[in-house]
């Protein structure tokens, strides 16, 4: 294995995300207060920051790009964000140095970013997963579940043409209420034997 | 409170059902394949034989029904079935004792079966369970998700006009790769304090 394909090999795309009961991301008109229905008075981050320390950079598409862009708070994110436009020009000025746009499929994306020397991602926004999905580059989901129906609203998932199996990892209750579960990407040949 | 509304006060309509990743609970063409996606050799039961102790009756949509009317092996049911269907004319002649055909809207049912001492069901398929909680009328969810994504089938869950809050009960992991969890229907106002 020569470097490249040794840096190759380590490449991980990780999905860390909330969803409702029902796989929505955000309610019919964006609604993503009840991300915040159950009380966190000691700011328990549910993993928020191991997953930090475990990727190089974040690919995220534009309308979560926009959502961050806008929020009224400090920059969340510690490491290069990487929106996914194929119509974005520019990011605001104050974000220049923290942002960068780029465009393309999925797969000459993360191509272009192994050269910059980056291997792995923190994967975010309902488009951007859906479209890495699709092409099978994810290699992780971390999936948080709240307890509620939404009824309707942005589906964390989207149409596939083709089934994708996944190991279970671990699974985690935070808050009392909020189940955590992490699938890494493996082809099964059913029954699995475990 | 007489005795027509304390048996009323202990009703309870309970979901329990696998998903896949992605929230379906058949493949486009109804594919259940990948419910046995895992090995099961010490025939663990995850909960059902405890579900058919706790209820009094099962109601399911017609499609569940076919399926399990044609399934080749035995009647899996050891509480009396209704099924919900305003179309179907008469159950099989081999299941007479067993299933009996309902109609009308979930309300009305379950006002009916109450007079007749039933209160507490295990209200299976994807139709039957949705035209459910449109209603409201689900007490309790006991999900069990697969870690599979289908890409594409039967949804579990339908569009509501309203969101349902739920209280997180219980989360067990079953053969290492199944996560069942268990939630009750309660009201909850933003931040629920845990």
């Amino acid at each position: 294995m020569n470097s490249y394909q040794n840096k190759m090999a380590k490449r991980k795309n990780i999905v860390f995300i909330a969803q409702s009961l029902d796989g929505y991301i955000a309610g019919p008109s964006g609604e993503i207060d009840w991300l915040d229905m159950v009380a966190n008075p000691g700011g328990e981050d549910m993993g928020y920051l191991a997953l930090m320390q475990d990727i190089d950079a974040i690919i995220m598409g534009r309308n979560t790009f926009d959502f961050v862009a806008n929020y009224d708070g400090p920059w969340p994110y510690p490491k290069k964000v990487f929106v996914l436009s194929n119509t974005l020009q520019s990011v605001p000025q104050h974000l220049t140095d923290k942002a960068e746009i780029i465009k393309g499929k999925p797969k000459a994306i993360l191509d272009n970013l192994g050269k910059q020397g980056l291997y792995t991602f923190y994967i975010d926004g309902g488009v951007t997963i859906q479209s890495f999905l699709r092409e099978d580059l994810i290699d992780e989901l971390r999936i948080t579940t709240l307890p509620i129906l939404l009824g309707g609203g942005y589906a964390l998932f989207g149409d596939m043409e083709k089934r994708l199996t996944f190991e279970h990892e671990s699974t985690a209750v935070y808050l009392g209420q909020l189940v955590q579960s992490r699938y890494v990407r493996r082809d099964i040949d059913f029954p699995l034997q475990t």
